[in-house]
């Protein structure tokens, strides 16, 4: 089969790699029918995160089941899937506390760019769609495995509850979801922090209410002037800088949340700052496998339509290009249709 | 009136001192029945955080309501009062969501270690009791002040909810009255951290089922090892150092909560580390007010007897004594009679 390698930074080739098969009984093998390029994808790329050797890459999938091993009870050969970046076995105690991304026998689910996927813990892992979804359904349902699972996390981890005032730090496809989750979750005004017209546009589509275009102290001094000096209920940190996490905790009121779902690289929390904040923090890898039912459904009834992060579809065999519109900000997300 | 004063490092003195009086129509001024020397207090008494000048010292108070100013209507002379070290005016938007210790106009609540205390925003701060307590209910009320409060934020700041297994860091009184709040809040095994007996058997005495005397690195291996490798549901950080930061961080499981009660020394906490933890931490000085009007309920009925935490009770003359036996960890707190 055809799949995407990273030989080493700014180098990705689509090549020939074996076709995976079922190697466990929990075990499935799906047909990727759309897979995509995400920004923590780009942390390799750079080479900010050297890899040794050329490696497979890609972590979200959607596609059609052609195999199961023989304990996969929960999805069968033929029904449309979604799953998470990181197979849970769905029934450890993390998983069971609804913390699949934590399973104590977690799998990261990696060389998604590519013709076909192996899915470890099929039955933890993947939620098959009621009956098969449309065309132009299968973006949402694509953006579900990653950045709306991990956008809706984020809305979640902070608390947001219905009328609250949220403020969404980072504007990158997972920013914009999560401006999309806190719509659905009842927020009343939800501030996107954007300066790229195009993005601030998909934001106002996805809800946001408001739109700030400083960052850093200045970002939090603005959301404090817009709350009268109160600070946002809640804040969606997805960006992972100690610069973006410093904006996110000063934006928060007293008893707010900040949900932290950017990968941090390099934050420090000062703790004495953190406590008199009186704001509460969750973060990690999304749980997104708690979420795909809902989710699914929001999208299979028309209420959320997340595949507008995609601006960019290619083949996969041109792959290369897809990453390099990302590494160069011309496009917020690239899928690629094996 | 008399009053104890901090005059440098180890020298605390009990002098003469101007009676206080109403200042704003929203003060109150109470007769102190009962006050007492803080863990916090000895951060000033060793020298941590040196005094420029003299300076009226104690921050925890219960008495009688001798004046109030004019628009104080939620207590009146002859009322026995409990309140919280932090002022707060009950009705800014941070009182409203809970958090009176960050109330926009509060005030600290200082030199309570005398036989009169001007407590500003009476109304927003101070609780009456049902009745006049009896002598034994006093040392209670009086540790709802501040040590019951703020173990009693402790535990919901993690979000102790009922069949919990919960680990309390630190034997203090603040961590003593955190097993009580576990235990009232319906946790099922409560895991208090000490290695001195008669805080061991305190502990034992408000509810906890489990004893550790490891700290540090091994005190959270401990922790996880009596868990089956998961984890406590909550975790009570009643201390304030880096050490016992990490080490709450490490005993708690993926998706569990940690409440910070200990005020943080030196703390920094690392953001990928608490990231990939998927650990809920929130914390602060204590929201006292919230919780008094249940504290004062479940006092006055004999539900809880935080009041053990004293084990000195002397004349306040004798404050000095009782800063030694504390600063000594001969005492866990002293309880000052003017």
């Amino acid at each position: 089969m055809r799949g995407a390698i990273l030989y080493g930074p700014g180098d990705v080739r689509v090549e020939e790699r074996d076709t995976p098969r079922i190697l466990e009984p929990t075990d499935a093998v799906i047909r990727t029918l759309a897979t995509c390029v995400c920004g923590s994808d780009l942390w390799d790329y750079r080479g900010v995160n050297p890899a040794k050797d050329p490696t497979p890459i890609g972590h979200e999938y959607a596609g059609i089941v052609e195999e199961v091993g023989a304990e996969v009870t929960a999805v069968r050969p033929g029904k449309f899937v979604v799953g998470s970046f990181f197979a849970g076995d769905g029934t450890c105690p993390h998983c069971r506390n609804g913390y699949p991304s934590n399973c104590l026998h977690r799998e990261f689910v990696g060389g998604c760019q590519a013709e076909h996927v192996r899915v470890p813990w099929a039955d933890g892992t993947l939620v098959a769609t009621p009956g098969l979804p449309t065309d132009a359904q299968v973006p949402d349902l694509l953006a579900c495995s990653d950045v709306m699972g991990t956008g809706w996390w984020a809305a979640v981890a902070a608390g947001v509850q219905r009328g609250d005032t949220v403020a969404v730090v980072g504007d990158g496809a997972v920013g914009l979801c999560a401006v999309l989750a806190a719509r659905e979750l009842g927020a009343e005004r939800i501030i996107a922090m954007s300066r790229h017209e195009s993005r601030r546009q998909l934001a106002r589509a996805f809800g946001a209410t408001d739109i700030v275009s400083e960052r850093g102290a200045e970002g939090a001094a603005r959301i404090q002037e817009m709350t009268g000096g109160i600070g946002a209920d809640r804040v969606l940190e997805c960006v992972g800088t100690e610069q973006s996490t410093e904006q996110a905790l000063k934006s928060t009121r007293p008893g707010g949340g900040v949900g932290i779902a950017g990968v941090p690289h390099g934050v420090q929390i000062d703790g004495a700052a953190l406590f008199y904040s009186h704001v509460a923090v969750q973060g990690g890898p999304a749980p997104v496998r708690r979420f795909l039912p809902d989710l699914i459904d929001r999208v299979m009834t028309g209420r959320i339509d997340p595949g507008r992060v995609f601006d960019l579809t290619l083949p996969l065999d041109q792959a290369a290009e897809g990453y390099r519109a990302m590494d160069e900000r011309r496009a917020i997300k690239t899928l690629l249709h094996p």
